[in-house]
C-alpha cells in the first residue's frame, strides 16, 4: 500500500478533526512509524477530499502535539515526518490544560510526589537499574558555576532519567510532562529564594540520598527520600521553612 | 487594558509557538480566563506582527487542545471563546502521544492503578466526601439493556467521578485523559469477550464494592478493591483469566 492510500475521504462537518482521527488510527495500527514521512499536503488534500489549507492546519496542529517534525523550515507544502516521543510537546499541551483548569500547587505537588515515589521503588525493585544518565547529572549539578536555571534544568532531568529507568513509559511520560508543565511556575520560585547555595547544597545531598537507597535496593527508603525532597523543595521555595 | 493589548507583536522564527506561548502565559497569569472572548482573527494578526494565516493556524491548534472553543462554525475570523476544563481535549492528544510513544498495557495498568488507588483512598479519608455523582452512575450501569458500549461510557465516567470528588484536580485530569486514551482499546476488548453478561455482573458488584469501603472510611480497602478490579478486568479481557 502506498503512502496516501492509507488515507481515506473525509467525511462530515469537521475535516480537521477527522484528520488527526485518521493519523492517530494508522499510528495505534503500526501503520505509520516514528521517522515515516507522510504524502505532501497536495497528495493529502486530494486523497481526503478537503483543501490545502485544511491540510495544513491539521498538520501543524499534529506538529504542535509533538506527532509530526516541524516542516516550517522546509517550506510549505512538503510532507511531514513522523516524530518520535512526543514528551516534550506534549508538556507544552499539559501546560496549557493547567493553565485553563487552574490546578492548585499542593495537586501538583502531591500528583509529583506519587508518581515519583512509584518510580523509584520501582527502578530499586529493578534486577539491575541503569542508573548511568542520573549519575551523570548529578556530576553536572556538582559544577558551582551553574546559574540556577541551568541547575533546575538538570534537576529535572535527573528526576525524568529516574522514571525512564523506572521503565514504566506512561509513569515516566505524565511524570515529565507534569514537570515541563511547571517548569515556569519553579523558575520564579527558584528567582526568589534569598538564599540559592544553601539549597542548591541541600539539593545535591537530597539527590545522592535518593540514588543511594536505590543503589541499595531500598525500594521504601528511596519512595520516603524523594517524598521529602519534593516537599521539602516546594516548602522552602514557597517559604514555609 | 483592552483585549487586544494584552498581545505583543511576535518575534523570532516559529510565530505560531510564538502565539501559543502568549496565550499560555496569559491563561497563567489570570488575565483571560474561560468564557473570555479573544480579540479577532484580523486584531490578533496586526497587534501580533503576523499573517492572518498564522493565528487561523494557531487557533485552530488551540481550538485541538481543547484551549479556545471550536469557532468554525460561527465562520472564519471570528474571536474565539475561551474554553473552561480541557480534560476532553487533553484525551485526544494523549491519545496521540501514547500511539506515538507506543506505551505498553502493562504500563498503562499499572498506571491506572496508581492513580486510582491514591483517588479513591483519599476520597475514603475526606470529611464530607460528595458520591451523589457515582452513585447516580452506578444506577445507570444497573440497566440490563445497556450495551456494552453504552455501560463502558458509565463506567469511565463513574471513574472519574469518584476521582474527581476525591479533589486532587492534577490527578483527576490524568486519570480521565488517561482514560479517554485507552478508550478505543478497551472497547475493542469488551467487543471481543464470550460472556459479557457475566463480566457485566461481576463489574456492577466490584463498583459497588468499592463504594462500600469508601463510605465505610477504609482508605486501605478501598485502594485494594479498586486495584483488584482494574486488574482483574485487564486479565479477562486479555484472556488471562
Amino acid at each position: 500500500m502506498t503512502p496516501e492510500q492509507l488515507f481515506s475521504p473525509v467525511v462530515g462537518a469537521r475535516p480537521h478533526e477527522a484528520i488527526l482521527d485518521q493519523v492517530e488510527r494508522l499510528l495505534s495500527a503500526g501503520l505509520i512509524r516514528p521517522g515515516d514521512r507522510l504524502p505532501s499536503e497536495r497528495v493529502l488534500a486530494e486523497r481526503l477530499g478537503v483543501s490545502r489549507p485544511t491540510v495544513r492546519e491539521a498538520m501543524r496542529t499534529l506538529e504542535a502535539l509533538g506527532v509530526v517534525l516541524p516542516t516550517q523550515t522546509v517550506g510549505r507544502g512538503s510532507a511531514a515526518v513522523v516524530a518520535g516521543r512526543a514528551d516534550a510537546a506534549l508538556g507544552a499541551v499539559l501546560r496549557l490544560a493547567i493553565a485553563t483548569s487552574g490546578l492548585s500547587v499542593p495537586d501538583i505537588v502531591d500528583t509529583r510526589v506519587l508518581l515519583e515515589r512509584h518510580a523509584v521503588s520501582r527502578l530499586a525493585r529493578a534486577p539491575e537499574p541503569r542508573l548511568d544518565a542520573a549519575e551523570a547529572l548529578l556530576r553536572e549539578m556538582d559544577d558551582a558555576g551553574l546559574t540556577p536555571e541551568r541547575f533546575h534544568a538538570a534537576d529535572v532531568r535527573f528526576h525524568i532519567a529516574l522514571a525512564d529507568a523506572a521503565g514504566n513509559r506512561a509513569v515516566a511520560l505524565m511524570m515529565s510532562s507534569l514537570r515541563h508543565a511547571i517548569e515556569g511556575y519553579v523558575l520564579d520560585l527558584v528567582g526568589g529564594l534569598d538564599d540559592w547555595p544553601t539549597v542548591c547544597r541541600r539539593l545535591r545531598v537530597e539527590h545522592r540520598g535518593i540514588l543511594a537507597a536505590v543503589v541499595d535496593r531500598d525500594a521504601d527508603e528511596a519512595a520516603r527520600r524523594v517524598e521529602e525532597h519534593i516537599r521539602a523543595f516546594h516548602d522552602v521555595a514557597t517559604g514555609v521553612r
